[in-house]
């Protein structure tokens, strides 16, 4: 993820004629995601979907790097708002997606707003049952309501619901609200230097190597 | 989908040991899906799902056959209630649909709620991008918002979005908001004796024999 949204702003670096340097522009304007949403989980501020949000974040980082935001066309803005809707899967996801749905109903649970997490799945061939995205729960997670009403939706108890997450975080606020719990780790998530999430912190209900691996366990007994 | 119903409503009236004519009760339970929703519709009372219609809507027309709702096994009514869960695909629509898909999002437009279209599409190999039933827009058409919600959600404008379908007043009611318009013919649609939406009664913006008619119809011209 860290490398593609660094070859984006690179990208819109050169259209726009400026210098910047992309990995530390993508960590920057990532940085502001988690700040961002707080504000609507805390209620400082209504509900506004992610990419709103990205594309707010993408201006005062602008600025730090002595960039008025104002000065390239508002489109090349947007367009780099919107890298996120393109954002390549990982290499396991799309077959054990593929596998998983022959038993069970997969979507994403997501801080992603619906169409952001409909393009990406279009653009890297995942094969969603549903798309349930932030934008239709309003909360964004560990609120409990983004995990809550996927589940609502769907017609399901929580406990027929299984999160599957490389963060422990995101885990542990789907236990509280009922949901079953899977551990799969992304150690390169974040680049090279990552030093959380590389494994389970608390005893999930299942551990699995890669979507692939959590097909192997979740798959029928053969009868 | 008149067949269907009244084969789930057969099974029933075994199960229960009472004796209906299942045809002429499957015509009366549909009978009641108009009127059900016009009442969500006129805000007459808050908005329901369409599973608690239908299963509310069993109640009345299992009094008018002379059997009390209350004497049966509760489990047995909700399963006849979310019949519609399991309905039968169009024999063209599941290869239409992969068809359109290569090119275009795709996603159900109708009153049924997101667990029915889900497991609607598990059961008949759909393969939507996209289900964002009428319980996310809170809407029944033709209201405004049961078309306009779910594009609101896709990030596309109106223009953006087209409504196929064989019911003539649907395609109305999505042009008056914005929407584009296809029409397929369902002639067999409520059984032999349907005289309604066997034409197209305006100038939709596209007219197909069937899903696959219509993906030949939108495939981009070879380059």
């Amino acid at each position: 993820m860290a490398r593609y949204i660094a070859s984006a702003v690179a990208a819109f670096a050169k259209r726009m004629g400026f210098t910047l340097g992309p990995e530390a522009f993508a960590d920057a304007w990532r940085a502001q995601y988690q700040p961002s949403m707080e504000r609507v989980r805390s209620g400082v501020r209504p509900f506004v979907s992610l990419d709103a949000l990205h594309r707010e974040n993408l201006e005062p980082v602008l600025r730090e790097q002595g960039v008025d935001p104002a000065d390239g066309p508002h489109r090349y803005l947007d367009e780099l708002g919107n890298a996120w809707h393109s954002l390549p899967p990982w290499p396991d996801s799309v077959e054990g997606i593929l596998r998983i749905k022959r038993d069970f109903i997969v979507g994403p649970l997501s801080n992603g707003n619906t169409g952001l997490l409909v393009d990406m799945a279009k653009g890297a061939g995942l094969a969603w049952d549903v798309v349930l995205g932030s934008d239709i729960s309003r909360a964004y997670k560990p609120s409990p309501m983004a995990y809550l009403t996927p589940a609502h939706f769907l017609g399901l108890e929580p406990g027929e619901v299984m999160l599957v997450a490389a963060h422990n975080a995101d885990l542990a606020a789907a236990r509280q609200t009922g949901l079953a719990t899977a551990y799969i780790p992304r150690p390169a998530e974040l680049g090279p230097n990552q030093h959380r999430n590389l494994a389970p912190t608390a005893d999930w209900d299942l551990l699995a190597e890669s979507i692939t691996d959590l097909a192997d366990r979740l798959a029928p007994a053969p009868s």
